[in-house]
């Protein structure tokens, strides 16, 4: 019978009550359940495919949902979901109204803490599990955070707080050897020799079971041999960054191992110190196909289960950067190209094989990303740091200090700005305009197509500018033939009336256009600064319908609206943006209609 | 004669004239200058105090301005800016047009990079020097960074980039043992060990140095040893961090020996691979004052150099916000303190004594910071995090993600909100107001006086609701009795003219309605989300003045004024702003009027 096992777990607790046998069923009808149900919805599979047994490990050795167990990312968590009373809703997963993608407090009790970044985990566990000791709560909270995450620097200060102090405190350290793109850098080096020295800690994890289970006496020969075994560990593992930091490091464990995985959380457990246990397991293990293109099948759109997913044919923006930072690094060789561990969801894989010593991997890694690309400029070179809308908030700070204070021609593609559809909240690109428009010296681009988009990545490419260009997920809509070279783009209908907006939104407003025929269309070309022609030319209108897919607070809706405002220009003005609200999951055409961004809203507003 | 070397150095290159005891005799003049001058201006003393000799010899040992020099935190390079041609402007330091107290590219070409925010000198050297290396230019790019910005962790992001690479590469770590507060953290005991194994290293460096000497030869038997003593070196170095992320680790040697410190970098400059000079420096070196109270001495003042920087007596802003928290920590055992290294700074001092259970200094790590605080909140607590405005920045991404989505209610106490004076453009506090009104579920506060400040952090510790309370550096101004607990006050002259304004400048806007008596003025309590209320409250006026002390884009004034457009409101409006230009450095009374904010300019905009 299908999920015969898995339909009778309402809650972890009744993990409790199989033996191993039932155990490794029940990881079975797991996979089964999440293969399927991806192939339909599409989502992450990869990693949740490995995360299967040190979920449920994690599920029986802790103390659920008084516990708090964080995934990170949260993408990794579909198992967690699946053994906490998500069964039934499960084929909702991504779909509007349905299921996160990613940890939701507001979806389980069993969800502490949004996960859709990554490396928060350890910060996060840390402060609830500082809580739950200041209140006298005998409860915990366990990290469980991938190889790849641990690249972020948030980790790394987060680690540096909580190491070396008294308390025990747990890190499950999910290490399936790459990330979200083949790990970079010298940290995935060091857990290459750690799991290379996986065959002593074998014995000593063996032994130390053995004492354990003597109790105190045994405890304490444990103790004992550790502290000698220590200076013997030194030379297997001094490259550990965990040791360095303060940690109780225990581990490499076989990460498919239930009964292993909990013998060792009962000896991190018994510690009053901070653990870290690391687990290594194989992303995507239970299907062939994402077991060997792992980072193919990290996150996929629906597919058939037998053929596997096909590789996408159609371009896309992303393909489109890519293919366009390829072409003009090949005629200017100072032209680089730097990822957060995205070389591949931002196009640039074959910019990476093409000019390996142009291109820069440098982990989840934003901030020194904007610093580093900072840096490259400032010796001359000209960086494209290719990067998610969202994943770029973390770089802020260094986009304002690092790159425009010395106003150093640094180019940023944002990737995936606007709504990103089924991702959901942690994911939407709906912060950029509003935040690198508070930023002196910085210009803003939004393509509508590819074309604009190649002539944009050339034409920055040859100035001395920071600029930022921001262009969706997927594909272009509606496109017509218009020269965008200019500060904004004019489409007449001869009306006293216009739509202003930039990016994808200009398809939808062609095709309202095209509909309705009684508005015209100022296409904002750069978004950010706005010249005083654009206003002007703005201005002259009795209505003005600005469309903007982004938050509405510090759009430029906002900014268009207050000049008009000092002009005093007599100009009615409605802005339609997102207004103070988190985008929760579905698909884009979904949020756009539901925002009223979509053609429909706009021929509604202005038939 | 005052000066006599120190005044011979028009630039780096003329310190290699100098023999050992004219090096000697120059510091002591470097050391005299600094204070002098700092007595006068104000400024950080402590930490360039401490890098005098290391600047000498980082000048000497490499070839300024081709080779990049970057210190980390900026703050200590009044000695490299002395030694680089800009001693004779010296005493113009943080005045209004005198010389940055930070590194500035636009000062000087000897100022590579800006160096105000902590932790982004190794991604910034870095980058010039991969730019180098594609350019073909053989020039080098060293970072040098204090003990305290190595807890930040876009230092480990660059870290691990630039980790186990081929090439060399140099960092310098400046470690001082406290950075601005005393360092905390694994990282901090992690070096401590490291000082503490000095003499082991001090026999290897003198080994080594000879052997060097002596040739390809002695290099050869060298680099043979080396292989053979790191095996016995992890048991001194296990848990050197450098070393877990693929650096290579000399020292520790000592600081202010000129001599030893040439020959360690020139040892540096012989490897292949990235290498990590261990520097130990006396934070305050030379100035008794100021050694045996580093903490006081870092950044201070004018004060007398006889009798030594006095403490202040009268209390601020951040002295307020602390004893309020300790008042409520006293009643409420749910109240918690978190501070990124800041704990003097915030006025949190007190609290760290009082209530050390519940106080937390995370190190210069803002992105932990806000998670660990949501961690915290999530748990039960009731947690303020205490931070510069500008170092907020670093955790915007984290204000979204981890605290907004989930709208925990953490509390956020942002302090040198606003014009910071002297410390210039890296340190103003313009953007917070822009970049937290983008943020779901926020709440922006901005008291005008102390009394305000109290009232808030006690309203705000009572409410579930994730609050920002933004105030200036300094002292309050103007006072008056007035009600500030609804969401906006009037003071009504009887005008059909509105001034709007928040925070410090209410009191401006109170002399200047003295002053004139013309005008009528809406203070905002609540400063965002504003209600229909607030809106047409303003809307009511057929002139409207909005002034703010922050950035124009995204600020107080384009919401007010979009919504003001979106009523069709008949009122004229105009917004009174830093209109997307960076802050220099200068008195905070100096940029107020420059920029049209003070009493003055109010009278001027109004009469």
């Amino acid at each position: 019978m299908k999920n015969s096992i898995l339909s009778e777990i309402s809650s972890p607790k009744d993990l409790k009550k199989l033996n191993i046998s039932e155990l490794n069923l029940l990881c079975g009808e797991i996979r089964e359940t999440i293969i399927d149900t991806v192939s339909k919805n599409g989502g992450h599979l990869a990693s949740s495919l490995g995360a299967v047994e040190l979920t449920v490990a994690l599920h029986r050795s802790f103390n659920t949902p008084e516990d708090a167990i964080i995934f990170d990312v949260g993408h990794q968590s579909y198992a967690h979901k699946l053994l906490t009373g998500r069964l039934h809703r499960f084929d909702t997963i991504r779909k509007k109204g349905g299921l996160s993608g990613f940890m939701r407090p507001d979806e389980s009790e069993y969800d502490p803490f949004v996960t859709g970044h990554s490396s928060n985990s350890i910060s996060a566990a840390y402060g609830i599990l500082k809580a739950n000791n200041l209140l006298g709560k005998n409860a915990t909270a366990v990290a469980v955070i991938g190889d790849g995450a641990m690249t972020g620097g948030m980790a790394y200060e987060a680690l540096n707080n909580a190491g070396a102090k008294k308390g025990n405190f747990i890190i499950v350290l999910n290490d399936n050897k790459m990330s979200i793109s083949k790990n970079v850098g010298a940290v995935s080096r060091s857990f290459m020799r750690m799991r290379n020295g996986r065959r002593y800690h074998r014995l000593k994890f063996a032994v130390g079971n053995v004492l354990l289970k003597m109790g105190f006496f045994g405890k304490l020969i444990y103790n004992f041999i550790n502290k000698i075994k220590d200076a013997a560990r030194s030379f297997v593992y001094k490259n550990n960054i965990f040791a360095a930091l303060g940690f109780n490091y225990l581990g490499p464990v076989d990460g498919h191992n239930i009964k292993e995985l909990e013998s060792i959380f009962e000896i991190a457990k018994s510690y009053d110190r901070p653990t870290v246990v690391h687990v290594v397991t194989k992303k995507g293990k239970g299907y062939s196909f994402a077991e060997s293109s792992p980072n193919e099948y990290h996150g996929v759109s629906p597919f058939d289960v037998e053929k596997g997913a096909l590789s996408k044919d159609k371009k896309d923006f992303s393909a489109i950067a890519g293919d366009t930072l390829c072409k003009i690094a090949e005629e200017n060789t100072n032209i680089c190209a730097i990822t957060a561990a995205m070389a591949y969801g931002t196009g640039l894989y074959d910019f990476s094989k093409k000019y390996r010593d142009r291109f820069f991997d440098v982990g989840i890694a934003e901030e020194h990303a904007v610093t580093f690309s900072a840096g490259l400029a400032k010796g001359g070179m000209i960086p494209f740091f290719a990067v998610y809308s969202s994943f770029l908030q973390r770089g802020y700070d260094q986009i304002i200090h690092d790159a425009a204070i010395a106003n150093l021609p640094v180019k940023l593609l944002i990737d995936r700005a606007g709504i990103v559809g089924e991702d959901g909240e942690s994911h939407q690109g709906l912060f950029d305009v509003a935040f690198l428009s508070t930023v002196p010296n910085m210009n803003i681009y939004s393509p509508y197509c590819y074309k604009e988009l190649e002539y944009l990545i050339e034409t920055t490419a040859k100035n001395q500018e920071l600029a930022a260009i921001r262009y969706p997920r997927g594909f272009e809509g509606k496109v017509e033939n218009i020269d965008f070279t200019g500060e904004y783009t004019l489409l007449s209908a001869g009306s006293n009336r216009v739509l202003v907006t930039y990016g994808r939104l200009f398809s939808c407003a062609l095709e309202a256009q095209s509909a309705l025929n009684n508005f015209d269309i100022i296409k904002l070309n750069k978004v950010f600064p706005l010249s005083d022609d654009t206003i002007s030319a703005i201005g002259k209108y009795k209505t003005v319908h600005i469309f903007e897919e982004g938050i509405r607070a510090g759009g430029i809706g906002e900014h268009i609206a207050s000049k008009l405002s000092e002009l005093s220009a007599e100009c009615s003005l409605k802005i339609h943006a997102v207004d103070s609200v988190f985008v929760a999951h579905q698909s884009t055409a979904e949020a756009l209609s539901e925002f009223k961004l979509d053609t429909k809203s706009m021929i509604a507003a202005l038939e």
